[in-house]
């Protein structure tokens, strides 16, 4: 059990902003910019591959109304929605969660890091059609 | 109306992946790692905060499937999902898209900047107060 689902439960406290059956959201505790908050399916799962299609729905549906309502609170015009799965990949509590992170004018937010390079049409054909075929 | 609009109605190709009534989802064309793929409602809104319950919950239920297949198909152990809304939040194509970026241990995929500090507890119980009065 991580300490979302303490939260969840209620034996810790957070500053809640939205909870319904399948989700909750809170501000982190250790925000990026003012207003940086967390969504968080009840559904106690690390990474987001493994969730049910209902608490992915729920999360889905949540993510807009959690980010507008945290835009005009805070009058960014910006923002990122970041979730991270796998210690390497930056997540640090082992239960899904999606990041609201608003970017504002003067650099306050989430930094990225964007090396990009041209895609390989060739290995890219190959590639696309090995994933497909594990989404039949 | 933007690339992905023109993708999705079938102008320009892609290296598709998935594709149901709201959603797409194809090779990103200037890849941070392999196998990083877009996720793309077919809504032709901007920011996320734009789009309909459907197309919301459509690409929430997405994200999960299309992570695991890519994971699967390029062997990658983490991965982040980001999705950026406005210019200076890093978006380019003005038309809402989730990246699924795997990480893989040579530090290949998305690079995060994480200044991140306390939250003052004062402000941060009125902050939270406001946006969840947004969200009633």
């Amino acid at each position: 059990m991580t300490i979302f689902s303490r939260i969840i439960h209620g034996s810790i406290p957070c500053h809640r902003i939205f909870e319904n059956d399948r989700v909750i959201s809170f501000l982190d505790v250790h925000p990026l910019s003012p207003g940086h908050a967390l969504v968080v399916p009840k559904e106690e799962k690390a990474f987001l591959h493994e969730l049910s299609a209902e608490s992915a729905a729920a999360l889905g549906c949540a993510l807009p109304l959690i980010a507008k309502a945290v835009m005009d609170s805070t009058g960014a015009a910006a923002y990122n929605i970041l979730q991270n799965n796998g210690a390497i990949a930056h997540q640090l509590v082992m239960h899904v969660h999606f990041h609201v992170i608003p970017k504002y004018e003067d650099g306050r937010g989430l930094g990225l890091v964007w090396n990009g390079h041209a895609l390989d049409p060739v290995a890219a054909a190959a590639m696309a059609a090995d994933i497909a075929s594990r989404l039949r």
